[in-house]
């Protein structure tokens, strides 16, 4: 498949890597690696769910920053948190990997461990990809495949006015320790479970829509203030949300609250946040997870905060920008 | 999606043209881009088929060398050539995409028209993806889904000693304007319209599928000899191929015939590679594309060319190697 240059020493056992995870692939995966495409067998009444990610060495991770477990996990939960915001079940997934020539053989090994040991805390195959040499720095797409019963994928556009708005987990413990990186500390990994062994909330996402809960969900990669925002674009509404409601991320050694700021536009929580009608009952607590109201869906489309003193400002998507130079 | 530096212009403007395409994709597509994951609607009774591969600045093509719609093109060829090799139908076409900063528009909206004028041609919409900003290159993973009725995929693994082997088209010109690249000569276009130009063999595939023609089947992106050694392995059988019999391009001005050694190890030329058993009859030329006989499978595991002299040597697989300094 390189049609200029010759493929590296770490490709071909990744590749190698791949065909011995694939072989252990499920029943959903008719023929993985090995052919031409991947062939599988979706259960039937079901659509399919599709979504696929980039994850490149520095602008969504860095060498010097993220062991390569770290990066393998993080770069399939991206994929696998998407599948979760539909409320879909993982069907196989797919890794398109280029890699520098010289990248030692230690590390690609560490990336196949981290993504496959995610892979399969969520009986999620790998059934395939594709590999090549990297002109510069490491570069992966992952493709996740998922399924659902026909028309019940939960979508962005469904969030109706007088609807609450709810979120899983805390907030802004995925970029606490970003923020760290950023102002040269060390983060360490057992004091930032969020952003180092993130855990995409399948079981919640089926839950909310088997049992008809959710009207609308998104998952949170891109921080609060801006997928809260994508949700009322796609569903033609507004949002208010009351700021001492946010379930605040505890994070460090001495498991400090987050600033508001880090849970209202941080991202890469990889929680999910939905919208259901206010007469459901919404469980505390799903498959583990704790789940809290933080505000409403209005009529006026814009999204407002609302602060402790009871007084109202706009919420404007900031995600990432913010933690900018 | 990008966290630790911000979206280029290139990318924003990329996102609405996929928008666009997005909304005139087919009923098979419920929901497309704007939603956590793209929901897709597969006939009843079909598999699914999936398909990954890279397109990398450097490595598959360079921009002094192709235009941006060759490129476009060239990368959904990429894709939708390995539905053909399975005799599937496209389903839907998924497009990662990382570009450098400061990669003109004028590009961006070429590459996009020469991939999206490939996906009008094959019925093939635009269902999604990822942008992401590139720290050096331009990156591009195309997805390519594709469905076929239950159990008839056509597999690498099918070939039986006894079969025929056979070549749709005419083997060389993919590579031809490569290796006219590396000597320092400008190729024209319409004088290599296997490379600039490539058409994915879809409706032979389906035809030689659903006719129950082809044993076993992959598409010729590697060369010949490294394609032939994939079908041998996995089906656990040998070849004895003839060379005069190889159908070799016409390329150049002059429309003159590619040496055996292009024709054997060149890759991308995008045409379908079938063995079929010998009573079965093969038209000569299906939706308008030649087919020709080279050769048969064999029990003994190693893949031979009988030369114009009735010599025989073994076939070793070479592909792009070949081509290198």
């Amino acid at each position: 498949m390189d049609i200029l240059i010759a493929m590296p020493l770490p490709e071909k056992s990744l590749i190698q890597g791949i065909r011995r995870a694939v072989r252990a692939s499920g029943k959903s995966v008719r023929v993985g690696i090995g052919d031409d495409c991947a062939v599988l067998r979706p259960p039937r009444g079901h659509e399919i769910l599709v979504t696929t990610d980039f994850t490149l060495e520095g602008i969504h991770f860095r060498r010097e920053w993220h062991s390569p477990e770290v990066v393998g996990r993080r770069c399939l939960t991206r994929g696998l948190s998407d599948i979760a915001a539909m409320g879909g079940e993982p069907l196989a997934v797919f890794l398109s990997v280029a890699l520098p020539g010289k990248l030692p053989q230690k590390w690609v090994d560490g990336f196949m461990r981290g993504l496959l040991a995610l892979a399969r805390e969520c009986s999620a195959p790998l059934a395939g990809g594709d590999t090549a040499q990297s002109p510069q720095g490491i570069l992966a797409d992952i493709v996740v495949l998922g399924t659902v019963p026909k028309g019940t994928a939960v979508l962005r556009s469904g969030a109706r006015p007088g609807d609450r708005v709810y979120v899983t987990g805390e907030l802004g413990g995925g970029s606490a320790a970003l923020k760290d990186f950023f102002a040269g500390r060390k983060p360490h990994a057992q004091d930032f479970p969020r952003h180092f062994h993130p855990v995409p909330r399948l079981a919640v996402g089926e839950f909310l829509r088997s049992r008809e809960i959710a009207t609308g969900m998104i998952d949170l990669s891109d921080g609060l203030s801006t997928d809260l925002g994508h949700i009322c674009k796609e569903s033609g509404v507004g949002a208010e949300i009351v700021a001492d409601d946010i379930p605040r991320a505890r994070v460090g050694r001495e498991r400090e609250r987050v600033d508001l700021t880090l849970a209202l536009h941080g991202g890469e929580d990889y929680e999910l946040l939905f919208t259901a009608p206010a007469r459901k009952r919404v469980p505390a607590s799903i498959a583990g997870v704790s789940v809290t109201a933080i505000g409403c869906i209005t009529r006026a489309k814009r999204v407002v905060l609302r602060g402790s003193t009871g007084a109202i400002q706009a919420l404007k998507p900031q995600g990432w920008e913010h933690f900018r130079g």
